[in-house]
């Protein structure tokens, strides 16, 4: 018997944490964990809660749209791993951190496959024993890769994509495809350094702390919700090159972060920001 | 009209949620946050809540007494500042960060009276119009010193007792008269370093992060519930007297952050353990 | 026989080291400390070293400047506490922080005066004993106020000028004159969210770190040489006044974690970034 | 042409950088960076320079040794990668990671060959293409199990040995054998949680903050000179098993920032603590 988890995002209302808890006390679940946040400005109520006992998924659904009202959007995941693809390009630290994770069972996912526009990373990938799939964005029209990504992506019905350093903007056409499933590494403190070469115009800045910032992409490169953000420290004494290896430390830590708490369904998106209910 | 907190710790049992937001909700309030936690090991319930609404406190503490059963501890507190009383000896970085945010209307607390066992801190609490008063330890039993201090204290009713570096043991009698009222801020990271002299045992150690300890005060001397802990690097030229200064903030910044806690009503005790539900 | 600073500053050279240490050693110096740097792309050699012994400052120079040209910075320093005046406006939080360390000795410089362009901060600095100045803006030209400023800042002959929060924006004239000498907290992680209200654009951008900044005014406001930075995590729950008083935490910080690196003359301004000699 | 380390430890007396320097200047060598401490208590003098310059290295150290007397320690090594032997028992942590820095080659080292008292990391060593050597300490004496280890890594001739969460304890006659040469991996925040079983302590004692601490090995368990430490905060949700998860997180960085100092030739040893010229 597995656990679940409910996920709410509704108007919020007088009295709704009582009506919610009485359905599923009526169902004769066990509420192990909960946790709500209410945000006044767009006044949206957010819910997360694991469920433990036997759920029929469809009645406690139904019960639970019937008394929240048809805008309540409502979701009924069991407690169990994310089906992943990751798409990268040519960097390795945070791939590698991915596969080891998912090698050794701590990712909270499987990753079904790895997509490079290079075939750089196919080595690492196949040491672990996940297939690796090299579609190149050369010659091509923008529609044309990503129909074959798209295609390549498709055949492993993943929850989330995962970009691990993967270097070609995607169309709002593709984004919409995947709305708030693609997740992504950026490699600054965001907002400060939107664009390329990031680590080269900290450099520039002399800036003391170098970051990394994990977000759901939307149509903006560079602006959709944000997940989480680390930094580290830096000093005069990092040159360039310095600042992109303690980078890569800090990209591979957040993303393995936000992937960990969007796995366990913990990320929600409201308006462009993210409410987290850890 | 003010809005309340709700706490409440009890057995743990199915529909606990649904039952005590139903008598909410009965009670016309609104809540605006909730956190519970369940400590599986000890099957307990603990939850804060802050409402909103015209509370009249006696019915409600009635109805979910009546609900939850005679063994829950429920408590209803207004949403305001903590009245406090600060005990110091010598050592001024935890008392003038505490004066500070004091005068400045950011501690959620009223400070009513700082009393020292030595009179070196007097000008910096009188600088801050607030009442100190010297109660000396020498050539007097613990039993007249502490007394003597019950007295003091008393005369202020206060909420809380904050050791902002009082460096005196206090008695199992007198710590039990003020169960779990009482808040310490300890210069280790403990629980390394128990005992006289931590900086200088660190120092010996040769470690390479030095801390501080906010915690609840039980019987045994620097081993009640840890509230919070934060650290900070030093490094081979940190010289005795470089470690005790560098301690001096994180001590403060640690006690500051323990009180914000505390003063919140986010603290709950679990044994020798503290739930904090922020 | 108090130690001093030996700061250079100097094209950089093969044997640089060894003939400034064998000009020491001949004046019978004994080096405590030495540290140095060698900045690459302008070929610039940064040196602090803390000398011991009976010093004759003139003949000292004089033997350095022969030996390593006409062009080397040298600056000889007694190491003792700097003499400082602090610029604010209304918000007390770094205020507060310089004036308590001041008082008690922490802060390696003295306060000579506080200057206000608003009467409110008054109360805080006379508690500690330092005179007060208000000098009004209103109805004043940027140039009619800002020799106001001035006059008043130089009957201190101040090494250093702080600004704690002075929310006036100097004109190049004025920074000029106190060249490197003007240390400002800005309350953001620059060069993120540049400009008015930085916590406003934080909390709508959603981020999940916040940060402060103190940098070396120059003439482009906002992006002079930066001395240190630090962040703070904030999540969903962070309204905005919650994210401003998180952030003045982080601002007392920075600006006192800068301020001693500066009076210790460990900062070095190499082009719009600074070398830190620790 | 590849640059040098040299490494002095010495008496600490009036000249000795100048000396130094001049003997360096003298081999018409550059130095690209020079760090130096001097220890107080001991009265020590140590030292960590680059140099480049065609160098003959009997010539200068015997020049050097000349110059310093027999007393002093100095050392001369090429700037290169060191040869490094690993030990592990079952936690794949910072095996795995130390695997991918090494093959992606930002260890600063070359891991010729893991040892393991247990088969079971035999998978994930041979997927990075690393030999690994199975060798139980089942049904064998202390002695003889140390005695096959020696063996086995002798072969390989390792500048360090690095124990990455090896479980089992060495004998003072192994430890001498690479006295200085051995970094461990301790899973607490040393000295709190000495010996068995820290997650659990760390877990009943309810600390809010976890670490670990990476140090050079002697002959007392868990009390060799500290290299470095790093903690990260939990709270009442982690029950133990979430304790030991997020403490292999820390304790795989750790381990990687100490060996990257270790590997850089950073580290001194002054009694039982570590000096660490960065």
């Amino acid at each position: 018997m597995e656990n679940h988890v409910l996920l709410i995002t509704s108007q919020d209302a007088k009295g709704l944490i009582a009506r919610i808890t009485s359905v599923v006390f009526r169902n004769n679940l066990n509420i192990l964990v909960m946790k709500e946040y209410v945000d006044e400005y767009s006044n949206s109520f957010f819910m997360r809660s694991e469920l433990s006992g036997v759920l029929e998924k469809e009645k406690l659904q139904e019960e639970l749209q019937s008394e929240l009202g048809s805008e309540a959007s409502i979701e009924i995941n069991p407690k169990q791993k994310k089906d992943v693809v990751v798409l990268c390009t040519k960097e390795y630290h945070c791939l590698s951190d991915l596969l080891t994770r998912n090698h050794f069972g701590t990712l909270n996912a499987r990753i079904h496959a790895v997509i490079g526009n290079h075939e750089i990373l196919r080595d690492i990938t196949e040491r672990f024993s996940i297939p690796f799939q090299f579609i190149s964005h050369e010659n091509k029209t923008k529609e044309e890769f990503e129909s074959q990504l798209i295609k390549a992506i498709q055949k492993h019905n993943p929850d989330y994509l995962v970009l691990a350093k993967f270097m070609r903007i995607l169309s709002p056409e593709f984004v919409a495809r995947f709305q708030n499933k693609i997740i992504n590494i950026h490699h600054s403190f965001l907002p400060a350094f939107i664009g390329a070469n990031p680590y080269k115009q900290a450099y520039e800045r002399g800036v003391k702390l170098i970051g990394a910032t994990a977000h759901i992409v939307n149509n903006h490169l560079d602006e959709g919700p944000i997940i989480t953000q680390q930094v580290r420290s830096v000093d005069h004494s990092f040159k360039l090159k310095g600042m992109v290896e303690a980078g890569h430390e800090v990209e591979a830590a957040v993303l393995a972060n936000a992937l960990k708490l969007v796995f366990e369904d913990r990320v929600f998106v409201c308006g462009n920001k993210t409410i987290i209910l850890e």
